[in-house]
Formats: structure tokens, C-alpha cells, sequence
């Protein structure tokens, strides 16, 4: 990307709530791994956000007001979802389901959008999959690679909790790299 | 099934929180038109069950401890899920999630269930696609057929908000007589 | 779209070898309907590629290549599928794991994709979604929307076997309109 | 069991046709680890079932008519699949197109039915999920667990391509004992 181009703006959510989430450990390592260019921000008050319920989403409370806000104001999403029951956590889909509410006012639409996460043996691929299902219906366009997949995600972070891993930082890299370039694409109407 | 076995209990859960809620008229329709030997009881209190966290998984808040504890003395499940983005709602899966928790004491384990739903255009057969295949992972025995999506379903109740449609409360009913069967054939052990 | 731009070129498959096939309609609709500037043309010889044996990728028989050059020359493609058992038939899943192959040869890369389909009472939507799945893999960027499902498809021809309805014409017609605004857009690099 | 049960007999199928084909060796491993009561039979003639096409279902080839005979006479199945871009194989898809019909004469139904798979990093975990989503229509009965996903098969066959790690022979052995449970516990009716 020509180095004249305004940086773009990247949202991560980290679908899980737990104080030591690997896969918020994923978007600490998003944050510092960005490449020239692209500035990554977390959206850290999922546990703000109450159950959705439709007879109130035209009075959303305000901690969607803000996730509202910040989606609408990035250029591109970073999710990072661990996997529970072969899915996405209901956290992180019950934020989707206010965000992209009411009718009409889906904060998601043409946002381009990428999947990390971090999980047990097979590093969530299921709960991907799932998030997937979810964006064609908010009209997102995710990248389709690479993949980022940090199986066996406990015993790779350090004693910290970080990942330190250079396999790990790099792989979340490239990916920054490819949305990057996805999202500079897309805007080229 | 033979008119001296014990009825099964099943615990009916609809899955979204609005007062008017489609899903929920279907379960009432559940409960009215249940064959001989099937009771079954609507789960109410899904707006009382927090975001998961799984810092706290161990110590569940009451209203999870009484999700737990009705599916657990359940024979069968049976679900009413709206469509939300092309998959369950994000309120619907995180009970699911509470429940499935900690390790080892997931209260959904070797469930019987069957699935349906009260839609848009095509009733929410994604949605139900989805929650197959988070019953894979909690180890439940979804009913294939038959299959009960209720489209365009806002304009098919009548003026308080009933299906009394006898198409739609008759597929329900035949949705019960299979769970029957199913639920007893699993008995046999 | 400015009307200087050269046309694009959208390569149409029916994933069914029925003579009588709806969606081979759905496409010989598409041909009748594109708008200026979008040029489709029908892949037809799908009946004519075998069953894929990894054995011989590497010296694929006439009708793959066939398939592949064709593809590989289509600036989108337009894929119109029926539903088999909840899912893409298998003979047109067999073409694209030909086209795909072999590894570094996958002929669908980067490329732009709308899907339609005519099936029973919900018009196929299930066969769209796991043909979504399958792009994610090819590195295609599949159009979210306008979702074109012919539903109760097979009282909807006339008795020539033709959609004459103007509404699904219309849908058909929008599609490609979106189909050719996302090719422009990604075109744009 | 019990020791006078007759024993059950398990059709396996292996989803590819490579002569090398790491599924058909887990199929050998399945033969030969199969616990006592469980006979697994291999159904080899994949690549003899051609293109189906609905206009001659009536009048299916001798291939397909041999399928839908040891289907049908199985008393469960076992199907090994690879995983190819992001599905199951075309050509496993379009045997399971064919044995499922005409209408009517779908000789799945009822039949349990588990899963295994050798892939790459992970294992063909989405393959299974779509051919899990396959089964819903047919109304088969999927094993739950375990779940068999050799990763890096490639990797881990002896110089002869046969699996000789005992972890990978006692996963399988573990599948056929819970698919005999399983298969034993729905013949209860």
C-alpha cells in the first residue's frame, strides 16, 4: 500500500469474557503485531453489553450505543472467537445480534472482516465456520485467508499469559497484512 | 408407546426474550397440543441468566443453578428458535453455554431433542441448522423429522398473538409424537 | 457502471445433469436477463467430467481442462444450484474439486461468485450455505445478496419448462446487476 | 453386550477413490481392530458408481443398485471421508446422491451411521460437519463421539501407507465399540 494512503482503522473483539482469555491475549498480540498502516483497536466492554431483546433495540442501552458507534466508525472488524459447543460463544453473538439492529440499522453492512482465535486441538475452526454463516446475512465480506488458528491454545501462551511465540505474532501479522490489503480493495468503488 | 410407561417430561425453551415473541406462541402451542404421555413445561426465565463467563462457571448464579437443574430432570428438549443473522440468537446460546458448564457437568449430555421454529421467509432453517450443530458437541440426540419451520410467521398468528392455525398446531403435535418415540426408543438401553 | 468499461464475462454452471433441470432454467433466465455490460455464458458439459481421482490431477481429462479454461477466462462466476440431501450435489462438487486442482492450480481463485438456486419448499438455501463453506476454501468472494431462491420451483415454470414469471426474472436480473457492481469493485485493485 | 446378541455388520466407505487413499487405510484399520459382535465390511466400488442424473434414478446402474443392496442390508455405516476445499468429496457425495433415491427408496434411513477422517492439520473436521448436515435429511443417526480427525495423516502412515500407530487403531476401535452401543441401543424399539 502506497505509504500516502490514511492508515486504516481496525476494530477487534475478543468473544470471551473470561479475565485471562487466550483469545484477548489474540488481540494484544494484534495491536503490537500491526503493520504500518493499520491501527488496531480492542473493544474491550462485551460484558456491558445486556441480552438482546427486540422490544427495547430501538432504545439500545448505552454500552451498545458505544459498540454501535465504534463498528460503524472502523474501516475493518478483527474477531477473535474461541469455541464453545462447535460454535461461537453466545457473548460474542448476542453483541452481533444488537449491533446489527434495528432493521435498517445494521452497523456491520460492506465491513470488510477477519477471523482469528485461539481454542483447544483444533484452535475453534468450528466456531469460524459458524461466524461465517453470521456475516453473509450482515452483509460483511470476510477474508478468506489466511487462516489463523491457535490450536492448543493454553499451553502456548507464557507465564503471563501473552504469546510470545514469533509463529504465533507472525501469523496474526500476515493476517493485519491480507486485511489490510482487503479492505484497500474494497474501498475502490 | 404403551399406555401403562410413564410420560416423559420435556422442557421446552424459546429462544428470544421479546414479550410478543413468535417462538415463544410456539411453545404454548407445544404445551396445549401434547399426545398422551408427553408434558411439556416452557423454561421461562432465559432473560435471568447472565453472560457466560467462564471465571465464574463454578459458581453459576441461581438462575443458571435452575436451568441446570430443569434440563437435567428432563427426558427431552425441545427448542423454538428464531433466526437472528443466520443463526441462533446470541441469547438462546448463551443459556446453552451456562448449561453445558463446567467440564464435566454438561446437563445436556445424552438428551433426546427436537428443534423448530417460527420464522421470516424460510423459518429459520438456518438458525436450526446451527443449533444441530452445537447438539453434536453437547452429545443431544436431535429428531431429524420432521421439520417444523413456521414461515412468514408474524403474519400467521391471529389478533392475541396465537397460532391457532390447525396446519401449524397440528406439525407441532406430530413433532411431540416423534419426540415420543424417539425419546423412549433411546430409553431402552 | 461507466459505460465505456469492457464487459464482464460470468461463466453460469447448473449443478444438476437432469434434462429438465430448473436450474439449468434458472440459467438460460440469467442469459435472456443480464444487464449491458455482463456477458453470461453456460458451462454445459458437466455430464461430461468424470469422477475425480487425485491419481491423475495431473493429467486431467479433456472435458476438465475443458472446465478449467473456462473458468480461469471468467472475470465471475454463477453457480444455480439444486439441493440433494441437504446439501450441493455431488456432481457439481465433483467438478469444482476437479477445477480446484491441482494443488496451485485452483482455476476459481480470486474469483468474484453469485449462486441462485430452484429447488422445493425452501427453494435450496441449505445447498447454498455448505456451497458458501466450499468458497471460503477456493478463495472466492461470494456475493451476500440479493439471496435468489426459487422456491415450489417446479410449479413455477410455464409448460415449455421456462421461468416466465416476471418477479423471478427480476430477482435473477438483480443478481447480476450486484454480481457486476462486486466484479467492478474487486476488479479495482 | 451381551455375548448372544447376533453380531452387527458395519458398511464402511471410504470417500476417495486414490489408490493411496489414507481413508481407505483407516477403513483396513476399522476391519481389522473391530471389537467382537462388529463385522465392518468395505464397500470398494466407488469408482464404478457414475454421475447421477434423476432422469435414469428409475433405472439406476448395476453399480449403484449393489450400493443401495449392501446399504440397505448393513446395520449401520461407517464413512471415512477427506476433506476436500472446505467439504466432503464430490465423489462420496454423488454415491450418497444416488442410494438416497428415488423418492421413497432412500436406503439410509433409520441406519446409524458414524464418521472418521484422515486429513491434513485438521483432520477434515469441516468435511464432517458437512456430511453430519448430509445425514439430518437422510434421516440417519450420527454418532455423536468420539470424534475421529487424523490430522497430518500423510505424516503418520508406516512405509507401506498402512496406519500402524496404535493411538490411531485404538481411536478406531473406540469408534466401532460406541457405534455398536449406539447401533444396538435404536435397534431396541
Amino acid at each position: 500500500m502506497s505509504a500516502d494512503l490514511p492508515s486504516i482503522r481496525v476494530l477487534a473483539i475478543a468473544g470471551s469474557l473470561r479475565k485471562g482469555s487466550l483469545n484477548k491475549a489474540l488481540v494484544r498480540v494484534a495491536i503490537q503485531v500491526a503493520p504500518p498502516g493499520v491501527i488496531v483497536e480492542e473493544f474491550m466492554e462485551l460484558g456491558a453489553i445486556p441480552l438482546f431483546n427486540e422490544d427495547i433495540e430501538k432504545q439500545p442501552p448505552e454500552a451498545v450505543r458505544a459498540l454501535k458507534a465504534r463498528v460503524a466508525a472502523a474501516d475493518a472488524l478483527l474477531i477473535a472467537t474461541p469455541e464453545y459447543n462447535n460454535s461461537i460463544p453466545g457473548v460474542l453473538k448476542n453483541a452481533i445480534d444488537w449491533a446489527s439492529r434495528p432493521y435498517g440499522d445494521n452497523s456491520f453492512e460492506d465491513k470488510p472482516v477477519a477471523i482469528m482465535g485461539a481454542g483447544a486441538s483444533l484452535g475453534g475452526v468450528r466456531a469460524q465456520l459458524s461466524l461465517r454463516q453470521v456475516f453473509v446475512y450482515l452483509d460483511m465480506h470476510a477474508l478468506n485467508k489466511p487462516q489463523v488458528l491457535v490450536a492448543n491454545a493454553k499451553t502456548r501462551v507464557d507465564a503471563s499469559g501473552e504469546f510470545s511465540d514469533p509463529a504465533i505474532r507472525d501469523s496474526v501479522r500476515q493476517l493485519l497484512v491480507a486485511l489490510d490489503v482487503w479492505t484497500r480493495r474494497l474501498k475502490n468503488r
